[in-house]
């Protein structure tokens, strides 16, 4: 065995320096420089620290190895992620140092055995689309096509343990089985429709890289969802809308954690107390109790807000005079940038507003991009989903199957029956549209597209360019698709 | 004198018949054809009677003259509405029929004295705009500046007399004084802007010709409201929060009667009990008892949404099944119609929305367009306000200066330190963006354009034609001004 060469003497063949683990280890707060190492690299990430998707998280590996962090969220191991950290490579560890690649007992082995159905974004954790071209068929999307979207090992949760414990920030106030949440609270089930934040991301990488998963426009479903409204628990804890206890106390936030930590979000005080909110405290979904998959045996829903904040496993709410802490609440993960951010170094991403309510959006289903269209057929139906966030309901969908130029009324089909401002489910619609003669050519391409307007009078913006954003979320351009004309008769 | 000639038997120098009055009397129903005199001029008037904006209060003019009509309707006089009634003239009336030109008294004789503040545009009903340059100088509008949009002559109330009734659909329940109003209910005060559905509606010319009044930006002004909640106000009427008797009784509007009769205006349920929807039975404007001019002695104030349901002069509020019954809540006139819609031939006002929340929105103050900037002040400052309606806060105001190509972000002014989903009144914004070199051809032109993005993350459309309708309501595009780029030093 060599002597140990003092840190940094020799050169790697990156002709950068050798370290070893006790050096590493001294870098562990920002005056210091932060260092983790990954195998055999040593990094120095002290610039990345803020622009980290999972925020401070990553101090955790500070002074450290990051692999056993990278073993459960495995979504780290892109080319696009090994991309950034190769940037931040200041070094090696000394040969002597490394160690077999450290084995984890795979923390993904107990996530529920899943049926192969719709696009598998990532497998650990776990994150797939539904089936785009049978939406329409499914007003309330079948519980094993619903999308998956997770950051984390799906938990095992014992029901017959479990409670939920409401609290006001760190003072716990009071826990309720599952069956206290069943008895205790009237029932309340309607549809509602979660959509990831990301949902259409794919298409924004036409306009520049973005980070995320690459959904197409199946991150979005629709469950029956069932259970007490957070208003009646919230009232039975004391922090009800007529009592002076929410103002006294300078509550502005209601806040979920859940079983996966140290996953948690939030809500303003006015979606949690409106008569008007429809925020559940979850134990049913489509009349059965909820998968594990989807969250059971307690999952928030939030009508009209991104899905991230409709937490899955809740084990604890608190009042709060500030929105929750964790990184999927303030880091930049959902944070509203503008399309001139284009990195996110020295921003401070409490400088950028939270996501909640998500715009007007609407998306092509059927056709499928890339379908052919039979030109002697004389028209081409289209059909998709809208939908508005805030249970704003769709008034309009407009289709063209010319790129935009000329367009057409799509008859709204189920979900234009909700009630005004409670449109918590997205609408369908479909629209025929004859194929002009100089739409009619075997061999050429239709461009269709569609666009919504919601109830607050609220358009889709025209260009992708006008809505991109580094994280590639909340696409609601207009949707397009293009589709190939042929003659098929022989 | 002649003896009377059969109707329709001799020509007029148009080559049309003469009608005698009597004749003109027998077509007063859709059956017997439509017609009206107007002046001289015999018009059929069957096809247009759907399309008018006012609805079918022009049917009282049926079989007569409309004359009386329009002078107290003085925003009938224009081209545009003169050359809409030539198409449809038929004949004339018998020359013995014609009498002197019918004198009323002025109906409004009475209107309160106005100082020349602002764009006027119509004397008789009142409409002017607010001075749009002193905007960016006063969050809150002085008074005289308030922009103004009257459809009749302003009432004069006698306050001590004055009751408001509440009552559920006919039936009335109580009535409250002023005193009462101000001495039972808590006080309540906070900044409100409201805006007509027409404000921007002139730029819409650009694509297609639009009905109404041609409101540049200006239609738009902040008052600090105070009085009495609606919420409270009905609790105390046996219609609250947590009354069954709403749910009962089926209550889903309520609906607001203007002593401008027929107007009235109704709201969703949703917004008028919320605890968060902050809904006023208003008489304070800005610490003062609300002038005549803006509805006193009691005008109903709703926040986001559209000030056609700030109904002023408010004598009456009623809970109903259904929207209120007059055309500003049901006819064409605040109804969200398509661009392809370009004409109402046909066309059932029912079907089309209730326009209630204003979309997202901003606009320029200064420069005005056709401004001079000097290029060797290396810079251009621009400033301007943004609004959504709902309440939903602005979250951003990009600003460019070569007519979208490039963005920068305004700094967010007033306003936007308002509440989470309670941001009644506007933001104010300001940007002072750098003339580059390919941008300071002393001769040439800047397009300067402003785009606003809302909490909920909706966005404003691009293009004017995405949003044009032929009423020329919500126009919520990209608000560009075109200034001249000199060199003014010697």
């Amino acid at each position: 065995r060599k002597p140990v060469e003092m840190d940094g003497e020799r050169k790697d063949p990156l002709g950068l320096p050798y370290y070893s683990r006790a050096e590493v280890s001294k870098h562990k707060r920002k005056e210091d420089r932060i260092w983790v190492t990954y195998k055999n690299g040593v990094y120095d990430i002290t610039e990345f620290v803020e622009a980290h998707p999972g925020g401070e998280r990553i101090l955790l590996a500070a002074g450290s190895a990051i692999d056993p962090f990278w073993a459960m969220y495995n979504q780290h191991t892109t080319k696009q992620v090994l991309d950034i950290l190769a940037a931040h490579r200041i070094g090696t560890l000394h040969p002597h140092e490394e160690v077999e690649e450290i084995k984890f007992d795979d923390p993904y082995a107990n996530d529920p055995k899943r049926a192969p159905l719709g696009v598998v974004r990532c497998e650990k954790p776990y994150n797939s689309e539904t089936v785009i071209e049978l939406i329409p068929d499914n007003y309330i999307t079948p519980e094993p096509m619903h999308y998956k979207r997770h950051h984390h090992p799906v938990p095992v949760i014992d029901e017959s343990a479990y409670r939920l414990v409401l609290a006001f920030e760190d003072a716990n106030i009071l826990q309720i089985s599952l069956d206290d949440l069943k008895k205790r609270f009237k029932h309340h089930a309607f549809p509602v429709t979660l959509q990831c934040a990301g949902n259409r991301r794919k298409e924004l990488e036409k306009v520049a890289a973005v980070q995320g998963l690459e959904w197409d426009c199946g991150a979005i479903s629709t469950a029956e969802w069932g259970g007490a409204l957070l208003r009646d628990v919230l009232e039975f804890t004391g922090f009800g809308d007529e009592s002076a206890l929410i103002e006294r106390a300078g509550v502005e936030h209601i806040c979920f954690e859940g079983n996966d930590k140290p996953y948690d979000a939030s809500i303003p005080i006015d979606k949690a107390l409106s008569k008007f909110g429809d925020v559940l405290v979850a134990y049913e979904m489509n009349g059965k109790p909820i998968p594990r998959e989807h969250g059971g045996p307690v999952r928030i829903i939030v009508p009209g807000h991104l899905a991230a904040r409709s937490v899955k496993w809740c084990q604890r709410i608190f009042a709060s005079k500030v929105e929750a802490h964790s990184g999927w609440q303030r880091g930049i993960a959902y944070k509203g940038a503008p399309c001139y951010m284009t990195s996110f170094d020295g921003v401070d991403p409490e400088e950028l507003p939270s996501v909640q309510e998500l715009p007007v959006n609407s998306a092509i289903c059927l056709p499928r991009p890339g379908s052919k269209v039979d030109v002697d057929d004389g028209s081409v139906t289209v059909k998709g989903w809208a939908w508005s966030g805030g249970g704003r309901n769709i008034i309009r969908v407009d289709v063209s199957i010319d790129g935009g130029k000329t367009w057409y009324p799509a008859e709204l089909g189920r979900g234009k029956e909700q009630k005004a401002n409670r449109a918590w489910a997205w609408t369908f619609w479909e629209a025929e549209v004859d194929l002009a003669p100089h739409l009619s050519t075997p061999g050429s391409q239709l461009d269709i597209c569609c666009r919504a307007v919601d109830a607050s009078m609220n358009h889709q913006p025209e260009h992708l360019s006008s809505v991109w954003n580094l994280r590639g979320i909340m696409n609601n351009s207009y949707h397009h698709v293009t589709v190939d004309l042929v003659r098929e008769a022989s």
